[in-house]
């Protein structure tokens, strides 16, 4: 640990820029431990769009060439679509550099496996940036089942819910494509719940030990818009638009997993329900300062808003009752991959963490495809 | 159509054999139109309490050989342990004497097929309980699907637990023997479930075209209890505490189903959702009154109850407002089953219908046991 | 206490008398302890509709006046519109009868003063049917309150919201009339309120002890319709539309009450709230099978499901997690006041606790009028 | 406008000192067509605290004495306790600064008087920091009011509920005291509820004509710590522990308004109603990304989350259904107030508004001394 503020190189300026962006520049405010940041290098393709970015979001320097930033800066971020994430991220980590990248890991399952290997040879922190970890109300619910408050776990229910698909007309995107997202629902959304549901009862319940998986694309193709708007032709959706998954842990818990961009309503309704032998809790992520917790002895579930000085993080910021946003996961999570960075501390969710989403999410694919139960 | 009153016999007299006992009851007060009825045999085996019950539950003869009773009557519900639905039943519709049976059909698909070919020779109305297509939020839900309200069915979703075997001293029960059950948490619970999500979404989406499925024992034996309440010895529980399915419809919509008997907290929450591509729908068992819908056009789901008068069945009761209970959910299907068998047309859900939920349970305990999708 | 069951005779056939007569018809199946009962005369003026009504709602006989009905029966039930409560009630008190007579007592002070009176001259049972004392959750409530569980209690919150008067041609009712109904919102909705909070809380708070209150009417007069549903005439609204007010309790607590015939989308929208110096409360009638309630070292609400063995009355209905309607409040209060009346002894709430209530309302019609606080 | 920053100087650097502080901060990447602003220079009394304070927040300059404050900047905001709200603001109004000052305008109706004419006389703005009418979802809520989707508004109501005093071994602090704060939960609470009402439905309703209130210290006497904790002494509570009052509007309509300190489990539960002709809404701080409105047609209020790119500030931040916190309101008042000084265009709220609240406040304390209504 040194004076030198950490620089911080970063991958992608739109809204994971924005989000990580913002995140730094608040550490000094409200984390005033966490180690000093000078946003430095922002990479992109577009130089016109890069330099208003980078004057936005506050860095000083850009690049085009993810390789350049990588040699400038202590640390890189990768905040890119799913097909950039393996190839600098592996480099990063050949040179020594700490990396925090966006989830899922990548887009297959052999890219997260180089990404995996890279983290462990590297020796330095590699973070995937599961950042629902960092809401309070899920550090508490955490907490209370590493203590024993709901017993032996049972079951797992986790669900995330969009709708911005539901338009048949709504353009295509690149993840909508399988080569450059890996997959749809799944590893953008899915990816949260089981790696959610694994921080949350993992130490209980053990690995998911063999998975049941259901994909569907409900709508087949979607128009690519041009310049002006219009319509210039029509590109195969690839991946799925909605997926459900049952799950067996070694303990011999189940859980269940879905996700759907078409689930009319929802706009980024993520929930997550754990049943244990005395006691159950319910978090959904529109309501993320809450947390529906029933513990021995309760007949209902308690409300908890999970704003007390005495909750994870919650000191950093305002009296109770004062709730939080989305945005604050990040700053959390910045807070302590730069502070893990900074003392040479291993960070989770680590890339091998990552790594072991996405061999959940390869086998629900391919339980999928082959029509039966897949071991893990 | 006569003027005599409909004479009934009523195999059991615990809970449903009340349950049923009361909606007759309420016929005249509040469905004047209803044929008259008589409570007339109570079918039971042991005589003190079979006597004292019917007393209570208002019948004027007993019998302790239901086929007796079946001579005796007009009608003939069979409201029984699942291992009694069977002979019963089939030995009425060979009589000519309707049939309303309670759910799940039968503890085996072979039993459901037998009773389902008896229904279909005797031509008289023979019903599966499902009671919960009555209840008016419910009716309310299926009659705005069916007008298109939420387009496209893109995806259901059922869930149904209770936590009444959390404790792994709670004490074997006929409910937990596979023998006399034939399941646990799917037949007891899930039933319904499937039942439902076909009487909500069938017309629109097909028949279940293929299921995967998990069950799970998590007790594995219970005590059996003595007289004075002493543990006398304990007996495997062959059947599954709670279960998971996925399922894919004809139309390509998705499907999942969960029930459970160790969801600490919950008592009777059976809910049902259903995202259509411009709308979608939520109901909850414990709050019946109340229908969450979302459509064209709204941003939000409205909390509708589902007390007005040109509600289903509302009219009979009371003004807006004034919420109904479970057991009137046997009312309303009493009335229907009732008026059925007084003017000799069909009823729904059907011996048939019962069938069909059979054939996707059964599906999804062997795609338990093969570690596979089975298609029906 | 004799063989013979008690006759019963009910002046009025709509809404409440349904509500009664069917809460009678119910007590031999599922209160096998209550009294027999004979549904003996019912009293009305349109001799067609009483017959119909008596033959629908199981009367053996008919009055058109009820003064022969008095004559005629052991108890008598008064459930025609305000202005009728006095002169029957305290004719049968007169000669003896016990009296169950729908709130509020009476349309004014002297008049509940006068039936107050008889009742404590008659020595028999005497009730006012503020059933929802009646509703599990909030006997449950009482009893937590009474433990002491919410230590001392601070402030108390009633509410009571309809929207049946929103449309200002909905037409004229006797219930707008202050002749014929005492006041409006007020006196048919905010007496459930004012008893509730006394039920709940009394014995902790003493007495009302002033009371500020403000009336408005936002509708001076509707239409009259004749046969043929056609406007013939507008009469004035008399009475208070929506109502206010707040109370200063011996205690020290305080009071807000508040109901209204012109909430917009609120059918029959009764909530309760309570807060004391260790834990507070919350119930709703629209989902009167919960409680929820906040106790010493709670962080939050849990949303408690009052369908268990062992919560007030349940024990006579079904398993846990199958809810009531709210009918059967009416049906708990039926049995109270009729094992009252076999067993002579007293009944709660009475003509005493009802004209309690009417005078605070007396007091919040005064305050609004003078515009200043008024003591009791 | 030039191209300078705005300097600005600001008084307070506990809660509010931080809440403005990052509210500053956070401008240039999410609005960056605000003003540039230069955190100045902070004011504050005890200079170890106060220059670790200004360091951590980002000012560049600290002062003792708010009159240097006020010389050497553009921009002054006035975030002490409510006794220091005078004689700064309307020094710095009287040397043409703009002032920001925070709720409630002042402890008297005398002060606030000389603020708002302070304020008429400078020509510069003059905010009164009520900085939930920039929650995104009351701004929505307003502009469906405005448009008329509620119909005529014939009821309102507020009630802030919050529980740090229930405790009666709290510790006695300023907010206690009628000379430091001129109220209890009434000016700290109740004027947000009021204002808010004013904002939402004053267009409609026109302004109180005449309250009634009702004010209760539940402890008369508290702790008052030394520098170890321990109680050195008892002092007298001189304010309100909780208070209602009654309003009507000049247009009939009726309000009602609630705010508590020992609201036991709630911490800071701020919500309002509203009541129209057609249509109703709902709205509560600890859930403050949604809204629930129902409209002509609606059965039920809808849910809905008022995230929408469309939403008012909504564009600024995140996609649908990634929820802001308490804290994005102060951005938002920031980025009109500034806006304001740099365009030198009017704010709201004013200090004529924050008079306005202080009226009315001052009319419930007299009602309450006097035991009847005041008029405004």
């Amino acid at each position: 640990m040194t004076d030198e503020p950490l620089t911080v190189g970063v991958l992608g300026y739109r809204f994971m820029g924005r989000a990580h962006a913002n995140a730094m520049a608040r550490l000094p405010m409200f984390f005033p431990d966490a180690p000093e940041v000078e946003r430095h290098t922002l990479v992109g393709r577009d130089e016109e769009a890069l330099a208003e970015a980078a004057d936005r979001l506050g860095f000083t320097h850009t690049a085009t060439d993810w390789a350049d930033a990588i040699e400038a800066v202590d640390v890189f971020y990768n905040l890119g679509p799913n097909h950039v994430h393996v190839e600098p991220s592996v480099a990063a980590l050949e040179a020594g550099v700490p990396v925090l990248c966006e989830k899922p890991l990548a887009p297959t399952l052999e890219g997260a496996e180089r990404m995996r290997d890279a983290a462990a040879d590297a020796g330095v922190p590699a973070g995937c940036a599961f950042n629902y970890r960092f809401v309070p109300a899920l550090q508490h619910a955490r907490n209370l089942i590493a203590d024993g408050e709901l017993g032996e776990i049972r079951q797992v229910r986790g669900r995330y819910l969009q709708d911005w698909l539901v338009d048949p007309e709504a353009p295509w995107a690149w993840r909508m494509d399988a080569d450059l997202a890996g997959s749809g629902a799944l590893g953008d959304l899915g990816a949260h719940s089981i790696d959610l549901a694994g921080f949350l009862v993992g130490d209980r319940v053990g690995e998911i030990d063999h998975v049941s998986g259901h994909l569907e694309t409900f709508v087949e193709e979607r128009p690519v818009l041009d310049g002006e708007g219009d319509v210039e032709a029509y590109r195969d959706v690839t991946v799925d638009d909605a997926f459900s998954a049952q799950v067996a842990y070694e303990s011999g818990a189940m859980g269940t997993f879905e996700a759907s961009r078409f689930a009319t309503g929802h706009k980024n309704d993520h929930t997550i329900e754990v049943h244990g032998s005395t006691g159950s809790l319910r978090f959904s992520l529109e309501r993320l300062n809450e947390l529906e917790v029933l513990r021995e002895g309760d007949r209902g579930y308690e409300t908890v808003l999970v704003t007390d000085e005495s909750d994870p993080y919650v000191d950093h910021w305002w009296p109770p009752g004062h709730v939080l946003g989305w945005e604050h996961t990040f700053v959390h999570e910045n807070y302590e991959f730069l502070s893990s960075v900074s003392t040479g501390t291993s960070f989770e969710p680590s890339f091998e963490q990552g790594y072991a989403v996405q061999r959940v999410m390869d086998a629900i694919q391919r339980s999928d495809e082959r029509g039966e139960w897949v071991s893990l």
